[in-house]
């Protein structure tokens, strides 16, 4: 059981925690920060905040677990603050979704102030909206939630973040966070970038074509809506990983069209099968 | 009213005709030409074929109308069997996925016997299973179907092909057809490739990213399941235009590495937006 929950940034992801936290029972008290107190109000009259504040060393103070729940970008800048705020003892995590930068900013701030510490998280659940009006309660229930720990967070911290998730319905992985960053290139960040290519490439190549565009064409670039500003700091972040997985691809495309123009119809029909039985696996 | 309509191929394709002809009354009588009389049994005995054949000559006899429902190039086969038997007057159309093969075949045999006209059609519907056990009498209800008319084609064989698919439900577009195999390309061949590529690419890159994929990248991929003797003979007959379009998809996804390799956030987010609002016109 947790004294004090502190929720800095309630949108989506932080105030799926707060209500999920609440739901579960997770913490006596829940405390959330943000920029604007009236956008706040809503998480606080329906009960998934105790109480809400702007003041981000007030917000933490006291707190046994501090969820970092802003924006990537954000979240690096306020960790800052929060890590000279929380009291000793207190964990710290996110549910940004790349790793790499935050784990290093928060072992680097470690190693002035050991008593804090920092766990990464990166729940594989949101969606293409944003705010807390689409936070819901259930929001981690049966989805994966990444644990990323750094060098300097120790086996308590890691166990009571994995803990926490797990207590509100998450299946929890645990992943280093370069290995993180560069499977979330892999299974997210390229297939945003595949689709925004792939609407482009048809526009470009046969206009004509948008206007008997089926069922196939639109699961594949759902995705391509994502919100820009969002993404911009997603791959910016994570752009080594990002590049390294563009790279894979590229390889992998230039083979298949290899194949297509060798017309070689056997190596295509098993390449074909291959991927069949690789993308069925994931049923 | 067609007073025989000859299906030449009853599968998951052309079962569906059969069983929404025979649902709207669009023909008196229905008749099913295959390789093996005990597979068309079915289709005999639940009404959606009057009476069923492996003789093509025998099949098409006397026939208003006939659709060529095997694959690709067995129906660029069968379509010299058929012209050769098909009364005078009568109108072929074909329900494969690429066109201008098929409709140069029918034009050189136009020349030859010009009595016998041939209309291409391409239903944008199906599924990833096959088989007359999974075809549909609403399969075609509110699809779209590209109607494709060769240089020999008349005017009164495309308008009969058009209010046939319009009578079993669909919405008709005509397109030539080298614009219709660069738009299929476009919007369904090259998804195609695109997630074969990406099965790929994920397991070069980072195999532990299987282990977290969420459900953006399950919809992306899900394609890629897709019957691989099917799509060998699809990637090998519209070649030209399936690399075309992965010659424009390469110059796409080059342009987004390029704008992620610049850290450019300003070009990077309009980039983004632009894309969200091409793809949230397709709804």
């Amino acid at each position: 059981m947790i004294d004090r929950l502190a929720i800095v940034g309630v949108g989506l992801l932080g105030g799926s925690v707060a209500k999920a936290a609440r739901a579960h029972a997770v913490a006596r008290e829940i405390v959330g920060v943000g920029r604007d107190l009236g956008r706040l109000g809503p998480a606080v009259s329906d009960g998934a905040l105790d109480r809400a504040t702007t003041d981000v060393a007030e917000g933490v103070a006291g707190a046994d677990l501090v969820v970092l729940g802003a924006p990537v970008l954000v979240n690096e800048t306020l960790l800052a603050h929060v890590w000279g705020a929380a009291p000793a003892g207190a964990v710290v995590t996110d549910v940004g979704s790349t790793k790499r930068s935050i784990v290093g900013a928060a072992d680097r701030l470690a190693a002035g102030r050991p008593e804090v510490q920092f766990v990464g998280s990166h729940p594989m659940a949101g969606s293409e909206q944003s705010g807390y009006g689409v936070a819901r309660g259930d929001l981690f229930a049966g989805a994966t939630v990444v644990v990323t720990p750094g060098d300097a967070g120790d086996a308590r911290a890691v166990k009571g973040v994995s803990e926490f998730w797990a207590a509100l319905g998450a299946r929890v992985v645990t992943l280093d966070p370069d290995t993180h960053d560069r499977a979330v290139a892999a299974i997210s960040h390229l297939p945003h970038v595949v689709a925004w290519a792939l609407v482009d490439a048809v526009a470009r190549f046969e206009p004509e074509a948008l206007a008997i565009a089926a069922r196939g064409f639109k699961d594949t670039t759902r995705i391509a809506a994502a919100d820009p500003d969002m993404w911009r700091e997603i791959l910016l972040d994570n752009r080594e990983a990002v590049r390294g997985s563009v790279a894979a691809f590229r390889r992998a495309l230039d083979d298949l069209d290899a194949l297509v123009a060798a017309g070689d119809a056997a190596a295509l029909t098993a390449f074909l099968a291959r991927m069949k039985t690789a993308r069925e696996r994931l049923a």
